[in-house]
């Protein structure tokens, strides 16, 4: 059973994934690793993963055969799992608590060498309304806090496997980057009445300098404390606190804003390795506090190395400022 | 001159380097360099950095000149300026800052071949003397707020070039992972009246699993919640605030732990890239509050590549149980 460790010092929580427990030789080994073989995602090969837990198929064909436009499976290395309670516990002065949550593997399109900026965007749209339906259904477990959905694209970004999927991981226990983004939002709603997200979505529409794309819902910035060069926020124009909790014609912008700032990001950068991650709200305290958390995609572009400092300080280095950025995705 | 910008939800400060503005051809250019060429940080190639600010020779030669045994140097492209003031102003809802500070390379030793591991303790000695009078040297400039240490090894951690070097950069802000520490002591002080890193420290020392290295005054754990495999941190046994603060014997005990602990790493992991940072006390708050940050070095090797995910979530999955990390490092 992996394991949820908390720092004593700043309360942030770590996963020991105790049970795939990785000694020296399996780093040597890995970083001279080439991968190929035969890809576990593509059609014909559904015998190669563990059973879906859903799939979208154009006809009602059978589960874990092929003719599906997307399929849902558990990680076959979960980080965390589903079995079990999370047993809070303390041991001497830490603490620590069993990792249990989901880890799930959204694989997007059944083509191999599409990535989800080639797709189109009927496509992208299915990948987000997954990305929906799995938090609806996960947020039914009363263990688990927070959905955390997120995407490595290219190899030196983390993603394991070429073909085009994201990545979903359930937890019962609050990521302290969300933390963060409440209280900074809490306090800046104390001082003003109002959102910081909403503040800054009409302040970038009115200055348009930082702005890459907008539609009628949803605007894509380069945001004014850009921690990475070409690093985008995708954020909607109203402000809403649930990522679960949206429409159809928010699906559809969100798919068409997404698809647009991977478009220009890739046409821009030469395909460049990324990560990007959603931020909404936690699955317990959406309704206790004014005005919740403003739900965002962060879109991280991994052109820049020198970040074990950056780890270490919370203190960024970015040589491409925003404004600079914005003018080479706006113009792709 | 560079730009300090402050991130209006989370209060984080990102330095804007746009005097070495990047656009997208650099990076896909710099994707693909390999190096060569003359080492500038090569005894006989002093012309060829910014002249040193400091040095120790052995003999009385003269500045940039051969027969150093470690040599100080400003950055050939300093992410911050010594010139000028902060002039902290607002733009719209956003807050920004001139981008004054220092940053210094420290070359830890004339033999290109050898790495901080491979000195004897006196050259790390020499080396841990070099960041103590540098701190002590920028700390009488009132705009600075913290001294930020790091060492970047090996090109996946960031190192640019091979020359083994150290880097210093002094910021005007203090650090959002500085202030992290900072909230987490007080509030454990404030409930137990004690400092948590001497606690730890004790507790860590009396259950023996995580320990993997002490001396007198000093001890090397893996930390109970470690976010990276084979993350270490050293630890001053005593409750030392200021890295600046400490004397001789200090300085030979941290040398020969921080030996120690890197040797360790090396031979365990095979030469593997890491960084370390110093976590030391701001400068102008030192004597403000009890207990004061307790100072240590946290040394995190690069094994693991998902970490584009890590940094946007403060979510860490760590493979390695720190409890086995430190038993291949004590018997090393």
């Amino acid at each position: 059973m992996p394991e949820l460790r908390k720092d004593p010092i700043t309360g942030r929580w770590v996963i020991i994934a105790s049970e795939r427990a990785k000694r020296p030789k399996d780093f040597i080994t890995e970083r001279g690793e080439k991968k190929g073989g035969t890809c576990p995602f593509c059609p014909g090969n559904e015998a190669m993963t563990p059973p879906e837990i859903t799939a979208w198929r154009e006809d009602a064909g059978e589960a874990n055969s092929v003719g599906w436009k997307l399929r849902v499976i558990p990680n076959r290395y979960p980080a965390l799992r589903i079995e079990g309670d999370p047993e809070r516990r303390g041991e001497g002065m830490f603490d620590r608590m069993n990792g249990i949550g989901a880890h799930e593997v959204i694989i997007e399109t059944p083509e191999h060498d599409k990535s989800l900026a080639d797709l189109d965007e009927e496509g992208v749209a299915l990948v987000v309304r997954a990305y929906k339906d799995r938090s609806l259904d996960l947020r039914k477990d009363a263990r688990i806090r927070y959905v955390l959905i997120f995407r490595n694209h290219g190899e030196s970004a983390g993603a394991w496997l070429e073909h085009p999927h994201s990545q979903l991981i359930a937890t019962p226990v609050v990521p302290k980057r969300v933390q963060e983004e409440q209280r900074g939002v809490k306090a800046y709603h104390e001082m003003r009445e109002r959102c910081v997200f909403c503040d800054m979505v009409k302040e970038e529409l009115s200055v348009g300098k930082r702005v890459v794309y907008e539609n009628d819902g949803f605007a894509v910035v380069t945001p004014f404390a850009s921690r990475f060069p070409f690093e985008t926020w995708l954020v909607p124009k109203a402000h809403l606190t649930d990522f679960g909790g949206f429409g159809d014609a928010e699906i559809r912008g969100c798919a068409n804003a997404l698809k647009e700032v991977l478009r220009r990001t890739k046409a821009v950068l030469d395909d460049v390795p990324y990560n990007f991650i959603i931020h909404t709200s936690p699955l317990r305290d959406r309704d206790n506090w004014e005005p919740g958390l403003h739900w965002h995609i962060e879109i991280m572009p991994r052109l820049t190395k020198v970040a074990g400092f950056e780890w270490g300080s919370g203190f960024y280095i970015n040589p491409t400022p925003p404004e600079e950025a914005a003018e080479f995705l706006r113009n792709a």
